[in-house]
């Protein structure tokens, strides 16, 4: 169907700052192309389960380096990066709440994983317990009780596991990672290939 | 010292993809810089037993992708990307002969080290044993029995482990590394950023 064939898959952890930072490209990219983006919020956690990958800063000598690129990254891009406390943080509240909004106010979705990552990394807030999520959530206006109730329901639980798995079944084993027409791209720097993928109609 | 500060030291591993298709831009983008490129076999083998990684095409998910991503990397360049029997193979025979030759016959060291690729990754053919060592050798006029000989010496074993181990020292994780004005980028990819970093006296 000429909706799905239009979208960019976007496979991220709010965890991950290369995601962030590929957030604050990936519509512009998008747009250039007239394709839509399909925010997917997993659990890097869950894939190294598969993988026996670790979260990249954790690494020796890589993560040192990882936190330097990251930095110089997002300076590049002019793109603040504030690494929050408790770096790499859990991101199992607000992946629930993403999907919850997607589904039951869908135009509330990608404003709230955009405002999850300016809480996270532009202003270095928390963003890992429940509180935090309804925080987030309320200052697009959603009431922090519904927002707290709905994290909690095995609906939501669920959803956020089975797109985990599903990104796993895909082949995805970091963030970010993108699928557009089949062909798939990891890495906040693999955006400028998506770029030119679709400029190109491939290679 | 002025030698010192115009040079890139350009960490590879004979066995990595992405080194090889680093190489194939490298020199150019020094050269727009008035820069010089000082070539860095290592052993990545001896790197990951520090840093417990492992070679990127043996990791799960992580290493189909890679392979994917090196030959659309590869295509994106305009440059072949075989990979050879025996992928990922030793590296040990080919870099302690880049060293030898490095200080016995520098002018060869470079066009030795540019050979080996060639024979590895765009005609696919063997470069593991000492015996495809000196064959490469041969290649540039090079008598096979003198690199044979050099290469079972205890100077040019243990040379190839002082450079490794240097390397590890100084932050190197994986390949290919470059090292410019003391910062550091990893990745066929970040050429890009070192080369806007030299443009613009970083950032």
């Amino acid at each position: 169907m000429a909706e799905t064939a239009s979208t960019i898959e976007f496979f991220l952890d709010f965890s991950s700052p290369y995601a962030y930072l590929a957030s604050q490209r990936i519509t512009a990219v998008a747009h250039k192309h007239n394709r839509t983006v399909d925010w997917k919020p997993i659990l890097l956690g869950a894939v190294f389960k598969v993988t026996g990958g670790q979260p990249l800063v954790n690494h020796p000598l890589k993560g040192d380096y990882s936190r330097h690129d990251m930095e110089r990254s997002a300076r590049r891009l002019g793109v603040p990066l504030i690494f929050p406390p408790g770096f790499p943080f859990n991101s199992i509240a607000v992946g629930r709440a993403f999907y919850w909004l997607e589904t039951t106010n869908p135009t509330l979705a990608v404003p709230y994983a955009q405002a999850v990552y300016q809480r996270a990394f532009a202003e270095g807030g928390p963003v890992a317990t429940t509180d935090a999520a309804a925080a987030i959530g309320a200052g697009l206006g959603l009431d922090p009780e519904a927002l707290l109730t709905a994290i909690a329901l095995p609906e939501w639980k669920d959803r956020l596991r089975v797109e985990t798995d599903r990104a796993i079944g895909l082949g995805v084993f970091g963030a970010p990672t993108m699928i557009v027409d089949g062909e798939m791209f990891w890495g906040a720097d693999r955006l400028d290939h998506l770029d030119e993928w679709l400029a190109r109609g491939g290679w």
